[in-house]
This record gives structure tokens, sequence and C-alpha cells, in this order.
């Protein structure tokens, strides 16, 4: 297959050959015993990812999709929502809930802040009637972790609240046992941790989220109870994606031979590297260390010099494509994908191809300590 | 690319091998340059299929949700939305308003009918406040065409009506001039007449269109409106399929290279050689011979023998995959799709097979009359 770019934005990633590969099978029917087979592994697959005893689903949409489908299942008008915002999907989280008419309790935080257990119990203790808590686990727009997951998962069972996570960008980079933090609902998409290509929003479905979908006035195609009628036969109640569930099927099956620990553990690791490099360089990541996401970084862009000047010389001169700022930030900030497949060599060469748009640009660094930074960082 | 079965189910179809690779092109991002010139190609491309100046979008879901998002798009609760209902698709719409808080105005036909332009007139005429007419053109579950379509067009524009069409089964494979028969909003999906893999709805939105739905309460994964803000920098809103995109796009060329008035000739002819072979083999086609589809094809299964059982040893024994049937003619009818690649080879292997099978489960006919009927509707 031809490489093309290095791919190194916040999804979509570069997409191992054998996953692209698994995308053109021959075609099948989507009610036929070959359909039925595929379904049943992906399904396997899918709980391992999630580390969940629960329903998991694959549903043909985008990752923004999968957080409507969630919220639409489980939000009725006028219900009460606590949401913590601190960058954009947060923010779309909130919208997707404001348009289903049930009403956000927002906690705002500064982009580059993570949200604290500590300020949502706060939040849930001054409202009362609170239906769920939705959080996004990993901001892309700010490259933010809310560490504080597990804490939150406690403070939703003891209020016997919903808990509902954004896991888009880092499910399958970075730890999140959905049962044994009490998550209620996750949904991730195809094209971030995963390696696989976009399309396909995912998400995993409590016992204690069916009682909740149960008595809420559902949509039709993002339907979650129809999912589970039809999944009894392993079936989709739409035609889905095919090639993309071959291609996820596909992707999962690697993630189990690599195995999630050590998949978390090469994740943190070139992240490590990333960060040391671009400290290096006399920049500044964006968020405070102990909230530094270990899927997306994000840093701010050297004063003076133009950050879609960066991004246009790393993929013209050196064919690496990284994002620019999200949101409001979209011109401040510059943002690197270290998900899925990243390994030493991406990490390495999207350092290098960096350092060289900056250098080229005239920004004032010793040439090479990005490199040197990232590199001692995999020799410890 | 390894040939499988024959899939001849009403989508999804066989898909040509140009298109499977342009799927496994290297990824890219959907915020560069590359995906800009893939999305501008596909809407000049996607133009043409539908015969329309409009604007036109492929969206990520399956061809019920692009249903629900053009319903969700122009209705709003408490809106009157005229709906003939003929078959399973037809239902479907009905209950997508209903969900968005619609009132429709059901025309009740037996499954098996065609709505004529007559009766919806009188439903128009006999109600205040409606809205939009919305109609299947093809319904997948009975295999009925509505020929009316061109007039049902006028009594939507001398009433002021919006007209919606579903025309998930057909576009592409039968005539649909979206703009010369005054269709507002007109969709389609990836899998069927297009003989490109599931995964994609599209849809074209008119002028007329517009104004309504800049009016509509939407909603956000399915935002039409967002999507014309979007495509102004040849962006989608969220991240695309872009693998189908790639395949779509290719088979959209595959389309402009044949022509669509050659390529609705070729689904008129097949169309005719199963009609023939069924009738020749002593079944019935469901519809009357006027409305009958010219992309599905829908007969009762032979008195006395099981439905399923035909299909089984159609697809064991002869590599051979059709469809049963859909909705309450579940197991009183056959599916074939006539659809995308569809030519003399796929036709006369698809008749050989139902023929077989007839014959090896004792079913009472003079081996190859069917087949032989087929062939000579394409010796004309």
């Amino acid at each position: 297959m031809n490489r093309g770019r290095l791919i190194m934005v916040p999804g979509p990633t570069n997409v191992p050959d054998r996953v692209m590969r698994a995308m053109i099978k021959p075609m099948i029917s989507h009610r036929s015993p070959a359909f039925r087979r595929l379904f049943e592994s992906l399904t396997e697959n899918m709980r391992y990812l999630f580390q969940t005893q629960g329903d998991v689903y694959a549903l043909t949409s985008s990752g923004t999709g999968g957080v409507e489908c969630i919220i639409s299942n489980t939000v009725n008008p006028g219900d009460k929502v606590v949401i913590p915002v601190f960058g954009l999907f947060s923010e779309r989280m909130k919208e997707a809930v404001i348009r289903r008419g049930g009403r956000p309790i927002e906690i705002p935080f500064e982009w580059g802040e993570a949200p604290s257990a500590e300020r949502i119990k706060e939040a849930v203790e001054a409202e009362d009637e609170i239906k769920a808590i939705m959080i996004v686990y990993n901001e892309t727009s700010t490259g933010v972790t809310v560490r504080d997951l597990p804490e939150i998962g406690k403070i939703a069972e003891e209020n016997n609240l919903l808990l509902v996570v954004d896991a888009v960008s880092i499910l399958g980079g970075d730890e999140l046992p959905v049962d044994r933090w009490g998550v209620d609902i996750c949904v991730t998409a195809s094209q971030k941790c995963l390696a696989c290509p976009p399309g396909l929003a995912l998400f995993s479905v409590s016992e204690k989220a069916w009682e909740v979908i149960e008595e809420t006035r559902r949509p039709f195609y993002f339907d979650i109870a129809m999912m589970r009628s039809f999944s009894r036969r392993s079936e989709t109640p739409f035609t889905p994606a095919i090639p993309l569930f071959y291609a996820l099927d596909e992707a999962l099956r690697i993630i189990r031979e690599e195995g999630l620990e050590r998949r978390f553990r090469r994740h943190r690791i070139c992240s490590e590297a990333f960060y040391d490099a671009i400290e290096a360089m006399g920049l500044k990541p964006l968020p405070e260390e102990a909230v530094r996401s270990r899927t997306v970084i994000t840093f701010r862009r050297p004063v003076g010099i133009d950050g879609a000047a960066v991004r246009r010389v790393m993929d013209e001169e050196y064919g690496v494509v990284i994002a620019g700022g999200a949101g409001k930030l979209r011109d401040e900030t510059l943002r690197i994908g270290c998900m899925g497949i990243i390994s030493e060599a991406e990490t390495l060469l999207t350092v290098n191809a960096l350092e060289n748009a900056l250098l080229d640009l005239g920004y004032n660094a010793e040439s090479g300590v990005g490199i040197e930074a990232a590199r001692r960082r995999f020799r410890r």
C-alpha cells in the first residue's frame, strides 16, 4: 500500500495496512451469517477494549454523532445534567444537551485546566434532581485528561447519577476500565487511538444506563434500545458501513494482540518524549504537567511565529501533518495526535519535522535539542 | 480482489474493484487540502447524479439516518406532513415524523400498490396548513416505484409545499431529475444503485428547502445548515468516513463515464429480464406491471415452498444471495436487487440459481424456462 504523509493530527490517524486491507473483503449482506459472525467478533473485541461485561455497540457516524446518540437516549426535555466545560468538545456536549431540551448545569473551567472531582461534588450537592454527570475524559481541543475520573465515578455512584463519558480521543490509548470506574455510558470513535479509519462511533452501556434509556423519548437512527433488540440476532437495525466494521474488527484484534497494558505504556512513553522535546525547544505545553494528555499533545505556538506557517512547512517540506488549535485557541496552539500506531519512529520524525520547520521560520533555538530530548526519553 | 458470493439483495450490492481500491488510499486529515479536493470532486459528481444545480451533501450514516436527517431539518413539532404509506420504508418515514413531534397525514395503500397523484391531490386539498409532501419514490419492501412523481412535484409546487423524496433504493438506477421534477430534498444511500459500500447517505437541498430548514429547530450531528456552512470551505462539520468518501467519489466517476441515460436503460433491461423470467417460471411479481420497480424485483414465493429455503439453497448451492420479504411480507415474498453493476451476467446467473433452487425444492416447472425468457429479453 502507498505510504502517504505521516498523519499526526488528533484523528484521523495513520492506519496499519492490515486494517486497510480488511476493508476490501468482498461485500456481504448485513442480513447474512457472514455478517453475524463479524458482529459477534466485534462485540467480543469491543468488550475487551472497554473492559466491560456490559453491552457494546458500533454505530455508523462520527464521534460527535456518537456523543449526540448517547445524549439523546438519556436526556429528556427538562432533565438536569452536570457538565464541566473546559474546551470545545465539552462545549459541544453541553450544546447537544441544550438541543435535546435538557438543562445543563455547567461547571466552567479555563481552557487548559482539568475539572476536579471536588468542583463536581460541590455542583452535584448544590442542585436537586440531577440526572447525570456528563464529562469529556480527554479534551481534544486542549490536550487535557481528567485524572479525577475514578473519583468522579464514585461521586456519581454515591448520588445515584448516571455517569456518561466522552472518551473519543483517548479510549485505547490510556486507562479507562469502564466497569471498574463506574462509567455507565462511554463513547469513542474509530479514527483516534484505535488506528482505524473514521466513520464509526463505539459505545458501552451499563445496566443502570438501560433503566434511563428505556424511559427516554428516543430518536430513530440513534435509538440504542433498537440496537439492543437487533443485537440479539447479531445484527444492526440499519445497514452499517460494512468495510469499516471489518476494519474495526481487525484494529481491535491488533489491540488484543498487543494487550491494553502495553498499549497504554507505549502511548505514555511517546507522549513524554513529545513533551520533553517541546519543552527542550523552549515551547510550552498548554496544560499543567499533572493533567497533560498522553494522546493529544497541545502546546502554545512560539511567540512571533504563525502556527499555520509551522503546519504548512511541516506538511510541504517534511511530510508530517499536525493540527492547529481548536475553537478559540485556533491560532494560539498546535496539536499533535499521539495515538494508535504511535511509536518511537513517528515521534522522532514528527519532532524532527517540527524542529526543522521552526528553524526554517527563524525560530531561535539550538538545532537538534528537541529530537535529542525525545531520543533520551526512549533510551530510559 | 477476491470474488465472494454474488450479492443480489436490494443493497448492499456488488462493488466494483475500482471502488474497493479507492478505499485504501493513504489516510488524510479531514482538515487538509487533499480532503478539500476530494470534497469538491464529490460535490460536482453528486450534482451530476441528482441532476441538480442545488446543494448536495454526503453524510456518514445509513440511508435511514439520511431520511431522519432530512425530516429533522424540516419538521417542527405540530407540523402537518402528507405521507403516502405503502410499505415498510414509508412506514419508517411516518415513524420518523412522529418521533419529531410532527403530524403525519397518512394516505394508506395496500403493500404492492403505488400512490397516485390523484389521491395525494385529494389529501392536500382536504387539509389546511400542510407543510410538505414526503414520499418514498421506490418502496424497497414491495418493489413499487411511484411513476406519478413528476405530477406529485407539480401538486407540491402549486400548493407551495415542500417535496421531500426518499430515493434510497433507486437514485442512479432510474430517472429522477431533481430540479426538473421539483424535488426539494432528495435522499439516497451509497450501497444501492451507486454500487458503493454502505455507510453514506447523500441528499440534495433546493432553495425553497433552505427557507424551511432555517426555521426548524435542528439536531446537532444531522444539522444541514451546519453542513452548508462548513461546505463553504469544502469541509464537513465532523470527521467523515474518509475511505467511503473516496469510494463514493470513484463510484460516481464510473456513473459519469457510463452516463445516466445508459445506466438507466441497463437497469430497465435487466429488470425486464427478471420479470420475464419470473413470470415464465409461473411466479408472480408483487406489483402490477405499470409500477414495477426497475431496481428492486419483488415476487411472491411459490405456493407450498418456503421462501427461506429458496434463499438458503441459492446461497449454499449456487453462491447467489437474494433477500426475503420485508416487514409484514417477510415470509410471503422474495426480493432481488437489480442495482449498480447489474448486467446480463448477474441477471442470468441469478435467474439460473433461482430456477435451480426451485427445482431442487420440488417446484413443478419446466427446467430452463426462466433463463430462456431472460436470455430472450437481452437478445431483443
